[in-house]
C-alpha cells in the first residue's frame, strides 16, 4: 500500500514539531496507545494535553464539558471499535483513567453504526427498526439518534430455543419476526445464543440490511483474546455467504460518518494507532495527511517497517510526542 | 469434477435393474431422500425393503434387531449429518417414521467423531478429554467409545459470562480450564453461548485438536433454514484462522470411519443423495462405484446435469426404484 520508510521521531524534538504542526486534528485508536487494559501509559494525559493546547487556547478540562473545537487548539478524537459501551460509558472509563475528555470527543462503533442508521440508509418508514446483537453501549446510541430496536439485552430473547420456534420463525409469526425490522445490527454479544442468531439470519433473509459494529474476531482482555465483535458476525456471513457493512475500523463508513460529525480537513488530520492492519489501514485509506504508528501494542516495530501497510511516523511510546514541548 | 452426464433412471426398468445389479451397499443421505422433515415420502420402506431382499434373503424387520450383512441382500446405511441425536435417538425417528433399521444401519457424524477420536487420533493419556460444543447425541456416542468429555449438556456452562471469567481463562484455572481437555468437538449446539465459545478458543489455543461434526452452515427445518453445526465452529474458524477437522459428509474422515465400520468394497457401494455439494461429492471422492442423485431435495435437475459434481444417475424419487421390481 505504501512503501515510504516511516520516519522515527522518539528524541527528535525538531521532527517531531514539523510533524505535529502538519496536524489539527489528531485521531486516536485507544487500547495499546493510551493504555493497555486497566493500566495507562505514563504520560497519556499530559500528551494530549499538549496537543490539545497547542496553536491555540488551552483546553478547559476536566470539570468543564465542552464541544472541543480545533481553534481552541488541536482536536482530539477517541475512536474505538468497543461496540458494548456508548460514548457516556467511554467517558467514564476515561474518567477512571484520569484522561480528559467530553462525550463529545467519542467515536465509537456503536455511535458510528446509529450514525450510519440515522444519516446514511435511507429506510422506508415501515421498515425502520433494527434488530441488535450486543450489549447496551449499542443500545444506547441507536436511542441517542432516535432509532427503535429490539433484541440486544432485552431478557425475552435470553431464552432456550423450543422446538416450537422452527414454525413460529418459518411461518414469520408476529410473537417472534416483528415485521418494521429493516436492520439487522450485530456487534459484540455477550449474551448471543441460537434464537438470536436464527432470528438475525431470518430478518437478513427477508430483506433487513447486515450491518456489524466492527468484525474485529479477538478481544484482548487480561493478557489473551476472547472472543470479538466478528465472531458474532461470523455465523451469519457463513450461513448467508455475505459480509455485513462494518462500521467501525479499518472500514471507511466509519471515517465518513466521523468527518460527518467533525468537518475537518483530512488532510490536516492525522490518525494515531498500535495496528498497522486497523488503524494505520483506516487513516491511510480514509486519505488522511499522516498517520503515527505507536510500539506500546499490537504491531512490532519490524510489522511498522516492513508491513504492505506503513505509518507515515512512529515513536516507542505516545509520550515520546512530549519531546516537542 | 466429473464431466459425465448423469443416466436418468426413472421409468426405465431395464436400466434400473443393471445400475442396482453393480452394488452390495447403498449409503443413504436421509432428509431430502428418504423423507423431508417430518413427512416420509411415499414408497420410502417399500425400496429399502426391496434393496435389502434383492439378491438374498429378506431383511428380517421390523421387530428383530440384527447386525445387517450383504449376505442378507444388499446392505442400507443411513449416513446423516445431524450431531444433536445419538445412532440410539435415530433409531427412534426412523422407527416413528416407520423406516425399518437397526442401529447399526446408522451412521452419524457425531458416531463418526466417536470412532475418530477414539480409533484414530493418538492422544496422550492426561489429554483425552473432548471439550463438548453440542447436544446429547454427541455425548451419547462419545460414552459409547468410552471417551471423557465436559461441556455439552451440563448445566454449569449454561450461565452468563462474568467479567472475572476473563483472569479465571487466560491464567488457566482449574475451575474453568481442565488441562486433561485434548480435543475440541464443535456440533449443533442449540445452547452455544459466548463462555463455551471462549473456552473451546482458549482450549484449541493450549494445543486441543480442533474436531468438528460437520460444517453445514445451515439446518433445513419447517421448510426454511435455521443455523446449523457450520455456525457454531465458525465463530473459532474466524478466531482461529484455522479449519476443524469435519468428521460429517463430505468429508472422508466420514467415508473412512464408515468403511472401517462395514468393511465393503467401494466400487460395490453406491452413495444416495439429494445435494450434489456434500452427499454426491462425498461418494464421488470416497471412490465409491456409484452415486445416485434424487430429486426430492436441495439440489435441481439442472444442478445435477451442469454442477462440476455430478452422480453417475439419477432419479425422479427414491421410490422410481421400486421400477426394477
Amino acid at each position: 500500500m505504501s512503501a515510504i520508510t516511516p520516519r522515527y521521531l522518539t528524541g527528535k524534538t525538531d521532527d517531531i514539531k514539523d510533524f505535529l504542526d502538519h496536524f489539527d486534528v489528531f485521531l486516536f485508536d485507544c487500547d495499546g496507545v493510551l493504555w493497555s487494559g486497566d493500566h495507562v501509559f505514563p504520560g497519556t494525559a499530559e500528551t494530549l494535553d499538549m496537543l490539545r493546547s497547542k496553536g491555540g487556547i488551552a483546553y478547559p478540562y476536566p470539570h468543564v464539558q465542552v464541544v472541543t473545537n480545533s481553534t481552541l487548539g488541536k482536536q482530539v478524537v477517541f475512536v474505538t471499535n468497543n461496540s458494548t459501551k456508548s460514548r457516556k460509558d467511554y467517558k467514564k472509563k476515561l474518567d477512571d483513567l484520569q484522561i480528559p475528555s467530553s462525550v463529545e470527543d467519542i467515536f465509537s462503533s456503536s455511535y458510528s453504526s446509529a450514525i450510519y442508521i440515522s444519516r446514511i440508509l435511507k429506510l422506508p418508514e415501515n421498515k425502520r427498526k433494527v434488530f441488535v446483537l450486543g450489549e447496551t453501549g449499542i443500545e444506547q446510541e441507536l436511542a441517542s439518534e432516535n432509532i427503535p430496536y429490539i433484541g440486544g439485552t432485552d431478557p425475552a430473547y435470553n431464552r432456550e430455543f423450543k422446538a416450537e420456534d422452527y414454525k413460529s420463525i418459518a411461518a414469520g409469526d408476529s410473537s417472534l419476526i416483528d415485521p418494521e425490522v429493516g436492520v439487522v445490527l450485530a456487534g459484540l454479544d455477550f449474551h448471543v445464543n441460537y434464537l438470536k442468531l436464527a432470528l438475525a439470519y431470518h430478518y437478513i433473509r427477508r430483506g433487513a440490511v447486515f450491518l456489524a459494529t466492527n468484525i474485529d474476531s479477538t478481544l484482548p482482555n487480561s493478557g489473551t483474546l476472547f472472543p470479538g465483535a466478528g465472531s458474532i458476525s461470523a455465523p451469519l456471513i457463513m450461513m448467508l455467504g455475505k459480509e455485513p457493512v462494518a462500521l467501525g475500523k479499518p472500514s471507511q463508513a466509519m471515517m465518513d460518518a466521523i468527518e460527518g460529525k467533525f468537518k475537518f480537513d483530512r488532510q490536516r488530520a492525522c490518525m494515531v494507532g498500535d495496528r498497522v492492519n486497523t488503524d494505520i489501514r483506516f487513516g491511510i485509506e480514509g486519505k488522511l495527511g499522516g498517520t503515527l504508528g505507536v510500539l506500546t501494542g499490537v504491531s512490532t516495530k519490524d510489522d511498522i517497517l516492513t508491513s504492505d501497510v506503513r505509518p507515515l511516523a512512529y515513536v516507542d511510546t505516545l509520550s515520546d510526542l512530549l519531546g516537542a514541548k
